[in-house]
């Protein structure tokens, strides 16, 4: 066990785009676990939009990050000590250990991951939180039916390259919206999606016109924005939209207008908003059919991977700008090999 | 019968506010109803908020009045004529004859009323398309809960005079929101809603809050815009939100931009848009429900009646601008008394 826990703190609430100067790097003591709580070293960190919200003193459906305060993420960790009956030292889980290396914690709500389903990333990725979203989101909120064209933003991103893989599995054409013509391409030719459409080109709304020759008949909502606003104009009689992030304007100093809900009327559409959270029941039905699907191959994922916890801040403030490419994950520490493996 | 037919037409589209120019009198020749038919007498024409976009020629739910044509609009009628055996002359229905004195039609998809039930002219309101569109948007897509605060928009209308009725009836906080003080001391000391704010005062957000101490659950929206963004702002976790109307924009040359949704997602809120149209299979439950309320005095409404066909343009104009106070009515011509009655 090293001698100091290295950890990245909010250092100040940004109006706007974060900075890096809006972090700070702090060493401090590993932490003791009291008796019933485990010492975990974190292997990987998760970075998700999410968080820009957490940076916000407003009241939201999560308590902010205080100024001075570990920032908040998902990670994939290995037990070093334990003072808990259920768990050992090797022992491997997902929780929410935050922007550090080290974390003692009761382990209330960690999840052990079972290193034979897939590469342990993936509990954070297409197997964890954003595959869940994806999932529930499209399945319980969109509610498509085999034939119906879904529609993704964000789509080579965690959740919406599940999001198109799931609908093209159920039967669906699957059009994603993505920021440049690479990420584009993937989506199309690397997880089968039918089509796909660069929100920044000129003509989007017709492109994205020509990519729905019958439609739009559910829409998963990862950006607000302008993108929401074309799309509106193209649904179809009861479509679905499940709202799933606001990513256009996480970074905005004020909020700023929304879509003209004239189309949502005319075609007795819905807009619901999500979180999964509130989804956690539907985990063992999620993990049973997505995990076979990556077993098998039928549904592939992307991982961006940036080494060592120094980069996070950098790195979050890309994913807010879209320069991210796939499940952007920050490699904390080096995964052990498995004794024997 | 006398020899002539006067009629409403739409002479030219509106980019804006309608006036008066926008509409043309004419007369022609009384309709001979052909094998089938039957010639019907309008008493009471309705004046409606969707009739604005059906001046507009854009794909819709509807088609768009022609030019020429006579302007759409919901009717009590009384037979004058019949080729059709199952309606003679005396009878009186509800219909879609339009803004016209006289009218020749199958008799497909009127509906007779019973002179004994209520005043005739509730058949275009508290009775009619107004109170079932009240009816499921509250209770359907609202699903409002005792206990549970709903709020509805151009609260004095047909349509939100009855939300916010059934709300009070169903055990929820009834909060009306309307354009005057005049018709916020009406919803409330006429109608028993518990609060309403007039949306036109300087801190309107900050009187909503006052007059929902408990948050928004319900929302029944029937004017979009500024209010519909108020609103937001306050919406407690699951709310949900029938959009019913946009008179807010129903004018405008643009789509003005909606809200932020941002609440939408933190409270994993929905908004969805509902035609009545869709729901006609309710109107039974409707019908005995509501009915019974009108009856029993427990449910109450406000007609404000204009006379005579030629005054129907500037009356419609003043619905759009909110100038009307209750459900707004065109008496062309008298209703004739029962005989014996």
């Amino acid at each position: 066990v090293p001698e100091t826990n290295r950890r990245v703190l909010l250092k100040s609430r940004p109006p706007g785009e974060p900075r890096p100067s809006d972090f700070e790097i702090a060493e401090g003591p590993i932490p003791k676990p009291s008796d019933g709580e485990i010492l975990c070293r974190t292997i990987w960190l998760s970075l998700d939009p999410y968080m820009r919200g957490r940076m916000k003193d407003v009241r939201s459906y999560a308590a902010p990050v205080e100024i001075g305060g570990v920032m908040v993420g998902g990670t994939v960790s290995e037990v070093i000590e334990s003072k808990h009956p259920s768990l050992r030292p090797g022992d491997l889980v997902v929780g929410m250990d935050g922007w550090q290396q080290y974390a003692s914690s009761a382990p209330t709500g960690l999840r052990p991951i079972d290193r034979s389903v897939a590469p342990i990333s993936t509990a954070l990725g297409v197997l964890g939180m954003p595959g869940l979203t994806a999932y529930v989101g499209l399945l319980d909120i969109g509610r498509p039916v085999a034939g119906e064209t879904v529609v993704v933003s964000a789509a080579s991103g965690a959740v919406g390259s599940v999001v198109g893989q799931i609908a093209r599995l159920k039967g669906c054409r699957a059009v994603g919206i993505a920021g440049s013509p690479t990420k584009c391409g993937y989506v199309v030719n690397e997880l089968g999606f039918d089509a796909a459409v660069d929100y920044r080109r000129d003509g989007f709304a017709e492109a994205l016109r020509d990519a729905c020759p019958n439609g739009i008949d559910v829409y998963f909502d990862n950006v607000a924005g302008p993108v929401l606003e074309a799309v509106l104009r193209q649904i179809n009689r009861g479509a679905r939209i499940p709202l799933c992030g606001l990513i256009s304007q996480y970074n905005a100093t004020e909020p700023p207008r929304g879509p003209n809900l004239a189309p949502l009327l005319t075609n007795r559409g819905l807009i619901r908003g999500f979180l999964v959270f509130d989804h956690f029941d539907r985990f063992g039905a999620f993990v049973n059919e997505v995990g076979a699907w990556v077993r098998n191959g039928e549904l592939r994922y992307r991982e961006d991977i940036v080494d060592g916890l120094d980069a996070a801040p950098q790195a979050f403030i890309g994913l807010l700008e879209g320069r991210n490419f796939g499940k952007l994950l920050v490699r904390v520490s080096e995964e052990r090999p498995v004794a024997g493996g």
